[in-house]
């Protein structure tokens, strides 16, 4: 990680600097991030919204669902507006944490056509769709660029953008934890630390503050809990009958699948959720780099990564688990 | 915390130089820390024990219960013995992460008479009972003195020394999350990182490994679980019999709580578990900094923090539960 980022550092002061000339001119930017968004995606457009105005312009801050309520934590989440009809009145356009063009959603539609499209991602999927693109995949958060950004800049960082960086990092790396945190990582955070984030508070909102339902749906998940293949599989379902009484939304499920993955034994955990167009989303999880969940969802057409895959599969809610999870006990059993 | 730290920086410098004197010419060096130790008391004493064994001493690293199963992951957590009957042959004794002298336990027994004792810790309570005292509690952990010790005497961090180090800060802050985690906390992890910790490997073994019997507690307490007072306050029970049948452990319990806090609107979760002496142990932990769950506990003969707290009462369960939480309704009820 360290070596890769220090062969691309060149690249990146160069594409910092590129990035800043294009706005210096700019009246009025427009910013925005991918539908379904998350703290990286919001937080991320929040603080560089906030860092424009800081310098006297106009920003035009948008996300096809807004600022949805699970992150009305976010300090001025309300600069954030959901697209109207026409196109907004902008000199250039910077799309963050946004690996594809389509996922800007139906911000799409108010983008003014021949304006610089400014493209700053951490995805290494991403399509270099900008008219310039600062993509470095060895951040794990979007955030993370940023706070490298503003520091390269010499961009004051106020508590309010320091707050949504932090959060947008916090969260992309499952508390400092996943894959991909790295020495900067922390170094960016302490940064932020200095710049007057209250980390006991804000993470309690992140982390500590989930809805009823997703209590009961916990509970449902622990209770409905199945073991595989000598305890080396963990699995439970969500049928649509329980989702609906349970009034469960899809970001209920984060973390749930967790739960199974922790118990001590249990190299892959999977989450069956039924769906009313009649497709099972799975969603799988390895605890062991060498039981490649990816492997087994793309036998289904899904995808992902080795340690974190998913796949839709058309079928009856039992058919597809035992299919699934005869699939996943053939790559545990003949890795061995 | 900044100021408070910027303050004590020049006596930390100089207690940092002292340590490092009184060290120098030891040939064998004791160190040690708490009872039922947890991964700062285990990861600081073998981090300060590898740097020992590196500057060419002999060193005896001890533990009244040794490196328990539950922190095998801490790479040469083998080094740390359980003491045995004589005293052991050492010209210096170092005791970590440890505020009263007594909780080294029968480590007690094996520190030779009039030799000095080196006294590092972070727990403002405290007794500096060292010949020397190396008291800061402005950090979150005895790990993050460590990493600033190591730092300012110039000692080079290996692999083995910086996880064991990780493991300390970010168990003590859970997951760089909690009150007291700051600007320096997140420098000293960037360097940790840079001395070659896998953070996701290590995070997988520190969160995400927990025995089967933990699984089968978590879910008993998401069914029994209890919302009270207009669903401000959440409890759980552990009865002896349910703890006997599920053979639980006292480390078991760890986190169970914060599922019940985590839940929207809740202000204060209650656990309180069934002793075998006749008591019941009570843990409650506040989300709301108005709401004083050690005011609780005192009424009690409890203490602790505002927000984390305990007690031990005397009585049959349902009685001590109705008891304490009439007494939280009334905290919560007569602070608006």
């Amino acid at each position: 990680m360290i070596s890769a980022w220090s062969k691309k550092k060149t690249k990146q002061m160069s594409d910092f600097n590129s990035i800043a000339a294009s706005l210096q001119d700019a009246h009025t930017v427009g910013v925005a991030s991918h539908l379904r968004p998350d703290a990286d995606a919001l937080g991320s457009t929040i603080a560089f919204a906030l860092w424009l105005e800081s310098t006297g312009k106009k920003v035009v801050a948008l996300n096809e669902e807004g600022a949805t309520s699970k992150f009305r934590y976010l300090p001025r989440h309300e600069i954030i507006a959901v697209p109207e009809g026409s196109p907004v009145d902008c000199d250039v356009f910077v799309a963050l944490d946004t690996s594809v063009k389509s996922r800007l959603g139906t911000v799409l539609n108010v983008i003014p056509k021949h304006i610089p499209l400014l493209n700053i991602d951490h995805h290494v999927s991403n399509e270099q769709y900008g008219t310039l693109n600062l993509v470095d995949s060895t951040s794990p958060a979007t955030g993370q660029i940023l706070v490298e950004f503003f520091q390269h800049i010499g961009a004051p960082i106020s508590r309010d953008m320091a707050t949504n960086l932090f959060a947008a990092i916090s969260t992309d790396t499952g508390s400092f934890q996943y894959e991909g945190t790295n020495e900067r990582t922390f170094a960016a955070a302490s940064r932020l630390i200095s710049c007057g984030v209250d980390v006991s508070a804000l993470s309690r909102d992140m982390y500590d503050c989930h809805p009823r339902r997703r209590f009961e749906l916990l509970r449902h998940a622990l209770n409905t809990a199945e073991f595989h293949s000598d305890n080396r599989i963990a699995s439970f379902t969500l049928p649509l009958a329980v989702a609906q009484e349970l009034r469960v939304l899809p970001e209920d499920n984060e973390g749930i699948i967790d739960h199974l993955r922790a118990v001590e034994g249990v190299e892959a955990a999977v989450f069956f959720e039924e769906l009313e167009d009649g497709n099972v989303r799975v969603s799988a999880r390895s605890k062991n780099p060498e039981v490649d969940v990816c492997k087994v969802c793309r036998e289904f057409h899904g995808g992902g990564h080795k340690m974190a895959a998913g796949a839709r599969i058309t079928g009856a809610l039992n058919q597809v688990k035992n299919d699934f999870l005869n699939a996943l006990d053939h790559e545990i059993h003949n890795r061995n």
